[in-house]
């Protein structure tokens, strides 16, 4: 899939301090739960792949406590900051980086930064907020992020300033790709002035479109909530002559909540993604099509699809990049009703839209267990040095990966995959819509 | 309130036949669950009114079950059917009906009508669906209604013909106040034909507006499930730099809804609705300095507040009245954001409006407990020959009350009322907005 | 009902002091919203009753903001504690009370006693805690309470003591009948020392069994979150041969639990609650039929249910008062699984008591928006000088009621009420079981 | 980890048949979803092993579907039938295993066994039911299993006598390990026969107990369903002076529910487990340390863990083996409330065990995404003649299992794996409690 990707993490330099986990588990006679510094974690283990490989093939570190670590827990300052729009899960990585970092290493001095990295350019003003255990308590049961956030990334030479006046030594970032991309830029000015201090990235992508992470913290969440939205709309089109339910879920450029909720309620006719492009004058007559015949539909489309067909109205183009994102639902729908309307179709269509709802609320108890974890793994990680990094999981292990790889690409719905596969299965959808009047103009 | 209204429900005659529970419970020696025929139950009980009132006050007959009932349980056919929009709750009062019919009175032929009145009128084709325990098991635990619905009534003497056809006895009507209109119609039609044919309503409205019935079923379900986009709108609002919430709640004519998920969260700033008129030039620089202050505000309008803007703006007066309803939202977070960029005030607003998501849920267990209690009442007054009346439940005790009653008037927030005083202790809005300019050119 | 009950509460004094509120409401030229000092809520409103009633019918003192108060809200401080078992809700109207004095009445100094009334004795050394906006942002969102709380009473004059040495001006209690019964005592020592001490409480009893309050807050959350136990034991008992689900709800004296959880999922076969005592031996042969008729059914118990059985046992009756009233649902599981065994009669029996997962969730939206009304109720009354006194709903008003009337009685399910009535109509059971040899025998 | 296991299915021929799946794809011109015969997932993919291994590492055949299938859908008959306790997920099971039926391949005639095994015998007169797309509408959104369930096998022979006569030629079993030693014998009973019968199963494991399938489906719904019982004793014991919440999951063999559900709240102060065996007397005066220093201390225990301690009692050894593991969570429920009371100390344990809540609940929406992808598997699988197999999930891709391989160990937590080291960090509990006084003895 890829060329040898760079797989290797950067590290602060060597590892000469016990840790404080060391000392206990010496004393129970044991080593076990260290991670060996030679242990790795395949990236591709397709047996093609590994017939051909050679003596080394692409892997990641694994995550986890060291016996060594880089920074004495005594005397360090942690920072952490959370950045961009809202995600299940948010409050659980803070309160996990909280009680990881006190009560495993003993750290004392952990400062919550405001409104993302806002929060890190004094010009902004944002208050900075002292974490300890107690201010933490219950916030796992509360959506959002008790720190805040903000879109955009700030002047990284700006950041290094503030986290030198703090005296931090640690900057744990949760943030999407932009953000992780702000971070990579602060670990290089730090680097640029030989400074200690590591910066370890906590990917958040509700969308799930971050690569060789596994999947993103938040994402089973949301798109658990999501189910709620296509249950609502199958619930009204099954109720009404005619009826159409419509969802637009999250998803720019990736349809994983849209394959997942559809296939998690099993009630869905066709799900729509920015992965497979379709033909609206194939897909629309099959939609009269399916209501004339059943009764009912129910489309569920992530907000990137169809992008092509937007650019086709002349309404739409003036509109900036980013923004037209958000209007296929809409104009779908408008193009459903015309549809109807032309053929004189009865068409109750009822359109839904949750996006909100779903960004913010709390974690559900998977998402707690895997923020969790991605947390623990974010400490031993800065713990022992490492930097320009953020953890995932990958084959059932939580890994170690550079900045660099996790914003080369884009996760995404492979349309020849298996999970496509199961969400045609699922809608009994074509696997493409015929264009039949364009097909008989050429 | 209202001077002497018409509180006496219509009889279809006298009742001859011994209640099968009657039976049972003589066995046991005790007839102290039956409803005596001389039980009434106050409309009004404030001491000024009773100390002026004459001999008979205004007054509901109670519902439950009666010795003596009109119809031979043995012989009869019901049939059932459920209009207009959904609301949580239909369900259960459909199982309800079915078994308290089947259980209790051991009717054995019931029918469901589908997609409401036009289930009733052959022209629409839809086919009758055979009711029994079996068929109604678990349906409680599903949203919507399993005989499908429709909106709009139908000719009554149609839907005459249709029961005399089917033989049907007892029609039991779920819908709002257009169905119990058309229940009323088909009443008279019933009367006028001197048909054996007794027409129940149960009042069916997610906004609780319609009058003499206490609170009408899922409205706590409605507004418990409304919590969630307040919840999202002030988790977002608090996140962001500048946050406002803005949540567009159902209610064309009253705020319930409103009002009840804005004490239940207990978050709102503000609470805006259909009974309290305000100034919007009053308003909107109230939100700008409250964000100021706080740095963020939850706004939550119901869908009929504000319609006096509406008709201000030119590009509105060409919808048609119904349709405008339903823009306020849109209408107020436009205004919103332009005032904010006229002040070069960050805002960073999210608006929600979970309307679908609502209606669809199944009912809470409250509602499930309510349903099943007005389907039992409802079915005991139809035992009972009552027809052309509506179950509600009015000062603790289950009543009947006339449709003309119930389609008098409107349900609304008192503007005076301790409700809308709790709303505002609770959101710290003035009693009303100041509109300064207006009153300086005055 | 009553013979004249004492309903009338206690004032500290004449009200001098303008309200906040008021000169606000004036200066919008209203004083709509201040309750009237002649204003009355009826006790009773039967027809009978009101025929032959005197000019002076009982009735209590209606909740409210006055336009006058007795407090300087600038000047005082408050105090809150919680005691007794947990209930959903005792977060909102720590909240709710909160919030209403400092934002309504701007009272600033508010303390928090820890661990019920433990922590108004200072032997007992627990740290007092202050109360802000901020300290109670969220605390509706999780269960149980943030002040912790304790079982019993402690010395009033201990207590009193404590209030003089802090300054405390009102003291709101949430707690049970118990707990009032010490507030009582409080307000007692209060008034022999001649000070000026509000003692205001809140009814808390998650069986609602305290009379004249209308319904207690919690009691909806607490029967809805019962459905679940329900809803699993009748999964269970559908899935097996053999069949039978049983369940133990709260409900010590009082089986309200019981019935509108048995009527919210209306799947129960049978309901046994303490007001009712039934035949063990005419119960286990009829369950044994429906099992065979059947192949399953569904009991439910309130604990407090069938104490007489226990007491013809031997081996429970050295067990103390208290402690006894626990052991009906095993007790009744041995006894099934006995007859069944007896008869050779297969059995599959899944037993399930849930108390402690519903006593400690947060409270669902109905009851946050019951517990914020009777804290803004209890806030007005404590501010315009009433004491010795609990806030309540009846017949759709909050009001004041003496804690001696609250504490005189208990409020249990009326056997020949219609909310038995409507248990019996949907579980099928009957109004008394046989007991056939015992009737064979005399 | 295992030697060279036996990873080959069984396949009951060659597959002649084109799927009805490749028409379709084939007018697409393209083949792209199919799962090549060569294609394998290798059974474990660490470095070291890679480094060492031969040509031909164990891997297992991937689930999905086949270009050529072994069946002609349009001319058989599919047996369903679900066995042992209930779980999460059971009726997506069935639905997906109906809907991937008809839908996918246009199968006709399923029927659904009742309760188990003793469905296939006629001796038990068991009806059989018809699942059709119809029957199964809705059944995800409720618990349990719509074909009722029993435990312990039957008469292969008998079994596959009732198969032959009704023409069944797929059979899908879902249920346990026991279940699947029972689904081994009826295909071996078939192979015996020679009969064209596939004997598909899959694996059923609330404990998540099975080897070799990744995770089984409901695990996560049941450990989310757990959490809440761990915030209810972490919300009493947070509230009591000397609070202790004792939460007893299920997990007879394997702590994973335990262990999730602690991670998942990260409350938890002590998580014991069946894999990982603690001194009593070394863990009791711990756990009265932390009641002594915190105030209050949340114990999960999984009900297989410390058997070695009910040994010890003499009370305990004439049960018999498997009564005898439901009993450590009131073991130790006494024996904390000794140790307590021994030493003075105040303690108020509440003490919960929601097993048959946390069986019957709903899949969450990952189960349900899980159960349909199982089932959509097992549909594959079958239809290309595979049989004496079960699905799962391996390294992210869905596999088919030998059942021989699935019964021949138990999944455990790997007391020196990266799960239970995330535990140990999270609770602060040591990895062994030392038992001074024995130690002192010695």
């Amino acid at each position: 899939m890829v060329d040898a990707p760079q797989t290797d993490v950067t590290t602060l330099g060597e590892c000469r301090i016990e840790s404080p986990l060391g000392a206990l588990a010496e004393r129970q006679g044991t080593t076990r739960h260290y991670v060996h510094e030679s242990d790795r974690v395949l990236l591709d283990d397709t047996v093609s792949l590994l017939g051909a490989r050679t003596s080394d093939p692409p892997s990641f570190e694994p995550g986890g406590p060291r016996r060594r670590i880089y920074f004495d827990p005594s005397k360090i300052r942690v920072g952490i900051v959370t950045c961009g729009g809202l995600c299940p899960g948010l409050n659980d990585v803070i309160r996990g980086l909280v009680l990881s970092l006190t009560a495993h290493y003993g750290v004392t001095r952990i400062l919550g930064f405001r409104n993302g990295y806002q929060g890190l350019v004094p010009r902004h003003g944002r208050s900075v907020m002292e974490l300890t255990p107690q201010a933490v308590e219950y916030v796992n049961e509360h959506g959002g992020t008790i720190l805040g956030t903000s879109r955009g990334n700030q002047d990284p030479e700006e950041i290094v300033d503030t986290l030198d006046q703090l005296g931090v030594n640690v900057l744990f970032v949760i943030g999407g790709d932009g953000s992780m991309r702000g971070a990579q830029r602060i670990a290089a000015a730090v680097a640029a002035r030989d400074r200690r201090i590591a910066v370890v990235g906590v990917p958040k992508t509700i969308d799930n479109d971050i690569p060789y992470i596994g999947h993103s913290f938040g994402f089973q969440t949301a798109f658990g909530k999501a189910t709620e939205s296509l249950r609502a709309a199958h619930t009204e089109a099954t109720a009404q002559p005619g009826g159409v339910g419509l969802v637009q879920l999250m998803g720019r450029h990736s349809g994983f909540i849209a394959c997942y909720a559809a296939l998690a309620t099993n009630d869905a006719d066709y799900v729509l993604i920015p992965e497979v492009p379709f033909a609206l004058d194939g897909f629309l007559p099959h939609l009269r099509q399916r209501v004339a015949t059943r009764g009912h539909a129910l489309v569920v489309v992530a907000e990137g699809a169809g992008q092509e067909h937007l650019a086709e109205l002349p309404a739409a183009t003036d509109a900036s990049g980013n923004k037209r994102l958000g209007d296929f639902g809409d104009f779908l729908r408008a193009r459903i009703l015309e549809t109807f309307a032309a053929a004189r179709q009865e068409v109750n269509l009822k359109y839904i839209d949750p996006s909100y709802v779903i960004r913010s609320v709390p974690a559900n108890p998977y998402d707690s267990v895997y923020c969790l974890r991605l947390a623990q793994a974010a400490v031993h990680a800065a713990m022992a040095g490492r930097t320009d990094m953020v953890v995932g999981s990958w084959r059932g292990r939580f890994v170690h990966v550079p900045i660099p790889l996790v914003v080369s690409t884009r996760n995404q719905v492979d349309p020849d995959g298996d999970l496509w596969m199961s969400v045609l299965e699922a809608t009994g959808q074509p696997t493409a819509f015929p264009a039949p009047h364009r097909a008989a103009a050429a």
